[in-house]
């Protein structure tokens, strides 16, 4: 049943691909083993692309940005798909129609692909579905795949287990505006992008980036093989886009001629392995009946300092070996 | 058995304080199932220590400073008790003997208590550990708890789940040193603390602390209902000691009279309950010699891209639940 449907995602075509990422976020047993297999067999034609990691704080302009960015990359041969990780998408009803329209242009390009979040309220299976996408994408031959996410939640460090690169989109305002992001995305950027550096805000926009470099200056980069770059851009005039790319060519030379890059994907792969095994053990043991019944007291008298944390853990191991 | 021990740590006895946590530190399982017993009989006399997290870089005088800090609390009439959490204590043979020289006028104090971290290499077990001592200790009537732990690894994360409030002690220098904390950790500071500050390094400090309020500027504080401070002392000279206390007491008031601190305590105690069993059922999978048999191959294919994390946590829970 895959093989068509794998000759259509090598092949490139955008239904088939669609198909195929739709396939992979099924929760049906039965639709699982067909993916699983799928995603086996088209294994050996991923890996190829740059994964780019790009979030930002709403207003941040990241339709803009990546309907320009997209655009420049595709205006020069690449091939680009989009994905967004939205684990509340559920809840604000982000559709690909919604997705189409915040995107518009690029949505009507054939060298582009434009992938909403899967509706699944969990990160981590967010997070799963996101990352055996990005396979399928690199397998129909994107070979930038750019992961789009809401600077507010802890998607953020999700998505930084998801790519190579992760790029935080900044808007003018000395400051406050990081406000709005959770603490500690800063420090998972690799490249600091000050949007809407245009007209009356191009001052605003030089001085925040100062501000930035200074920030940057005190915190350990995430790797000792690149140092977080700050840079200005403005998506709707279309300055700064271009830099943007030769930074992402830099960074992706830097980490790969000393095998960061390729260390780092099969740490991420690893992790990918281990965080799924234990989501799995930890639903199991939830959904076991026995469990299910005694969560609610346990996890009350716990958090009323009542039963230890110890304690209540047996307690639910133990039903949970009964079962 | 853990009645007499009891009733021991309850009069505040400092070895039948050590034993009770010698107890819970061992992973025998008899041993266990008498700690969890005597955690559950001093629960209820638990809780009413301020939790504090003090972390710093190899050389930022954590120590010098604890010793300082701890002897003006006791000379105002508090108890304090010290746990270093530090997971490489085993290779790096962190002891009670060089905990207790590290910190000699504290350690020869009655009001004080001292305990090294447990030699235990995983940071779960360290923290659970660390945990269950924290409970005794203020069993113990001990109204003070220095979580001390160093400033490279990501013991700070799990310490940060154990406390009310997070001390980053830090020396002069411009920002530079900060390079040798890992990423996200100023982030976890309620407090930050530059040290040193005193003779030639007076200006210095100045500096680095307008420095660090700059930096904090664009980092959203971990509470609303909390900004971290900058402060500058010399644990040496014993200056800017009291107004550490002086900003603990702020902090805690801040916190309770919202019900923030409480709040807190029961989040973290949840957290330790699920991080607790999932640690458990991955251990079991682990050990079950079927699974063990393909843990290392299926990893390697994982690593090496020829399998998809999905399908090889699929293989591993399928070995599991024939098990």
């Amino acid at each position: 049943m895959s093989d068509p449907l794998m000759q259509g995602v090598l092949d490139g075509q955008r239904r088939a691909l669609a198909r195929a990422i739709t396939l992979a976020e099924s929760t049906r047993p039965d639709h699982r083993g067909a993916a699983n297999a799928l995603l086996t067999q088209v294994l050996p034609h991923s890996g190829n692309a740059i994964r780019l990691g790009i979030t930002g704080v709403p207003g941040a302009g990241k339709s803009t940005f990546i309907e320009a960015f997209g655009g420049h990359l595709i205006d020069h041969g690449h091939r680009v798909a989009v994905l967004a990780v939205d684990p509340s998408s559920q809840r604000s009803g982000g559709s690909i129609l919604g997705d189409k329209t915040r995107m518009e242009t690029l949505s009507r390009n054939p060298a582009a692909f434009i992938r909403p979040s899967p509706t699944d309220g969990s990160l981590g299976g967010v997070a799963r579905r996101t990352r055996e996408a990005i396979l399928l994408c690199e397998a129909a031959g994107y070979d930038v795949i750019l992961v789009e996410t809401v600077g507010v939640g802890q998607s953020e460090t999700a998505v930084a287990d998801l790519v190579d690169m992760f790029l935080l989109l900044l808007v003018p305002g000395g400051g406050d505006e990081l406000q709005g992001i959770k603490k500690g995305i800063v420090e998972l950027a690799d490249l600091l992008l000050v949007n809407k550096s245009d007209g009356s805000l191009t001052e605003d926009a030089r001085r925040a980036a100062a501000e930035y470099r200074g920030a940057l200056h005190l915190l350990r980069p995430a790797s000792p093989h690149w140092t977080p770059k700050v840079q200005l851009c403005s998506a709707i005039q279309g300055t700064g886009i271009a830099e943007v790319w030769d930074c992402v060519t830099q960074f992706r030379q830097a980490m790969s001629d000393c095998g960061a890059l390729a260390e780092r994907r099969a740490r991420q792969a690893k992790g990918w392995l281990w965080s799924e095994v234990s989501e799995n053990l930890i639903l199991t043991l939830r959904q076991a009946p026995a469990v299910a019944a005694l969560i609610p007291r346990v996890e009350k008298e716990v958090m009323a300092g009542s039963l230890t944390p110890s304690a209540a853990a047996r307690q639910l191991l133990d039903a949970f070996s009964k079962n």
